[in-house]
C-alpha cells in the first residue's frame, strides 16, 4: 500500500460524526471513502452503504473500517471486516466481552490483518507526561472520579443500560484507560459495589478498591451517572515526591498544583495517527486492560438497588 | 532437577485433604513435602508451617507449590510462592479476577518460573475422547446443565457467596472448562440471566446463552445450586451426525446412547501429571478461558433477586 489507508466508518452515530469524520480529515495517511451504516447520513461525497457486505460488494477500493457501532454490535460487524479482508479499527471498548476479544484476535492473526483497540483518552499529551512523571516516583495514594450527567452526554443511548452496555462503565472505562497507562505497575479490582436502578439492568454508580503489589497502596475509584451539569473526569496520585492531578479526562496535567500540560481535543487525532502507524508496520495493537478491569469489577461487584432512572 | 518435584500443599481444606494429597502419592515424579495452612492438619510425617515465609525460613527443600486456598487468597500466596523461586500450581477458578491473572503470569514469566492452572474436569479420558468425536461434526445444538445442591456440596464455605467468591459459577466453571476444551471453535456468552439471593451478593442460579461462529448454533447453559441429592453435571452436544453426551462431569461419555468412555475420578492426578511435565519442560501452562467466560457473564448479566439462601 503506497497511497493513503481508505478507511470506512461501520456505524454512523454522535461520536462517529461528531469525532471520526474531522480526525481522519485531520490525519495524514489515511482517507475517509464510506459509510457503512444503515441509519444517519454519510458526509456529502462520501458513499453510504447499509452494510459491509453491500460495501464489498459495490467494487469500492477499501484497506480498513473504523468501528463506531455500540459494543454489542462490534463483534459481527469486526468479524465480517477481518473476513471481507480489511485491517480493523474497534471504538472503546473494543466488545461486549472479553470472549469476543479473543475471538477476534484469533480471527485477525489467523487472517493477517491488523487489529487496533482504541482508547481515546489515552491519546492525551497529558496523558504521556503523567505517565513520564509517575515512572520512577513512589506512588502512595490513587482517586480517580468519573462523574457527570447521563441525561448531558448520552442522550437517546437507550443500549447504554441494556445488559451489556456497561452502564456507568462506558464513561468510567475511560478513565480507566488512563489509569491502566501511566501507572508504572500493575493494579487490580479488590472490591466493588454498585448502585443499580431498579429498571436496568446496568450500575448508574460505582465505587471500586483498587489494590497494586505496593505496600500501604491506597486506592479508589468512585464513578456516578447522576452528575450534575459540569463533569468531573479526574485522577490524582499522591506520591512521596508530589502530587499529580489528571483534570478533564486527561487533558490537563497538574503537579503540585503547578499546570504542565493542558491542551484541546485532539483525542481522536491521536487514535487514527497510531492506527496509521499499526497498518504501515503491519502489527495489530490490542490492548485489553480497561476491558479487563471492568470484567473484574462486574464478577466482584455488591450491588445495591437504587431508584428507577428515567433517561 | 533429577529427583522428584518437592510440593508443598499452601492451604488445606476439604479438596487439599481429599484429593490432592492422594493425587500427588499417586503421581510419578512430584511428592508432597510440606503443608503451609494456619488450619488443618497435614498428613502424618509431612511438616506444617503458618505461611509461605515460614516455610521459606525453615530451610526445607521445596521446588513447588500448589494453591489450593480459596480464590481471594491465591493471589498473595501465589505472588510470594514466586517470589520464593516456586513453580506454582493454582486450583480452579486460579484467581478472583483476570487482572489478578495477568500480573501473576508477568511475574512468573519476569522470573523465569512455571506457573499452570489446574482444570480439574479436563482431566477425564471421557473428556478427551468428547472433543476428538467433536473435532469434525456438525454442531447443531449445545446443551449444559451444572446443578448441585450448594448444602451438600459445599458446606461452610461461607467464602462462595461472598464477592469474588463465584457463587454458582464456582462448581459451573468446571462444565465451562470441559466446554472450552472440547468445542471445536470457539464460544461466547451471547446473554446472561442471573438469580441472585437477596442475602448474599452472588448468584445462586445462572441461565446464559452461547453464541459460536457457526450459523444456526444454539447454545444455553444453566447452573444451579439448589439441586436435590443428586447432581446433574452433565453437557449435551447434538450433532447432524449423531448426539455426545458427557455426564457426571466428564467422567462419562456416550455417544447415541452408547457408552464410549466411563471411568473413575482420576482428575487430580491428571493435574499432577500435567503440572510434572510443565515443571520438566519449564514450559507455563496457563489456560483462563474458563474464566474469561465466567467474566464475561457476570458482565452482561440481568439480575434477579430470589429469596435469602440459608447455607
Amino acid at each position: 500500500m503506497t497511497g493513503p489507508i481508505r478507511i470506512a466508518l461501520v456505524g454512523f452515530g454522535k461520536i462517529a460524526r461528531d469525532q471520526h469524520v474531522a480526525a481522519i480529515a485531520a490525519t495524514e495517511g489515511i482517507e475517509l471513502v464510506a459509510v457503512c451504516s444503515e441509519h444517519g447520513a454519510a458526509p456529502e461525497g462520501i458513499p453510504q452503504f447499509a452494510s459491509l457486505d453491500a460495501m464489498a460488494a459495490s467494487g469500492i477500493a477499501v484497506d480498513a473500517t473504523s468501528h463506531c457501532n455500540t459494543p454489542a454490535a462490534r463483534f459481527a460487524t469486526a468479524r465480517r471486516s477481518l473476513e471481507l479482508g480489511y485491517a480493523t479499527l474497534l471504538e472503546k471498548p473494543p466488545f461486549a466481552t472479553l470472549s469476543q476479544c479473543r475471538e477476534i484476535e484469533e480471527l485477525a492473526e489467523a487472517r493477517g490483518l491488523v487489529l487496533a483497540t482504541s482508547w481515546h483518552s489515552q491519546h492525551n499529551a497529558a496523558v504521556d507526561a503523567a505517565k513520564a512523571w509517575l515512572a520512577d516516583k513512589t506512588i502512595r495514594r490513587f482517586r480517580l472520579a468519573w462523574i457527570e450527567s447521563a441525561r448531558k452526554w448520552h442522550p437517546g443511548q437507550e443500549w447504554i443500560w441494556q445488559a451489556g452496555g456497561f452502564g456507568v462503565f462506558d464513561p468510567g472505562i475511560n478513565g480507566f484507560s488512563v489509569m491502566t497507562k501511566i501507572m508504572p505497575f500493575p493494579v487490580h479490582v479488590a472490591a466493588a459495589r454498585f448502585e443499580v436502578p431498579g429498571n436496568y439492568p446496568m450500575p448508574i454508580a460505582a465505587e471500586l478498591d483498587i489494590a497494586a503489589p505496593v505496600d500501604g497502596f491506597d486506592g479508589k475509584a468512585v464513578l456516578d451517572f447522576r452528575g450534575g451539569d459540569s463533569e468531573q473526569w479526574d485522577i490524582a496520585v499522591e506520591c512521596d515526591e508530589g502530587t499529580l492531578e489528571l483534570f478533564s479526562g486527561g487533558r490537563r496535567l497538574l503537579i503540585d498544583g503547578e499546570t504542565r500540560a493542558d491542551h484541546g481535543n485532539a483525542e481522536y487525532r491521536g487514535i487514527y495517527a497510531d492506527f496509521v502507524a499499526a497498518v504501515r508496520a503491519g502489527t495489530s495493537a490490542v490492548d485489553l486492560a480497561p476491558l479487563r478491569f471492568v470484567a473484574d469489577a462486574f464478577m466482584l461487584a455488591e450491588r445495591t438497588t437504587v431508584e428507577d432512572y428515567q433517561p
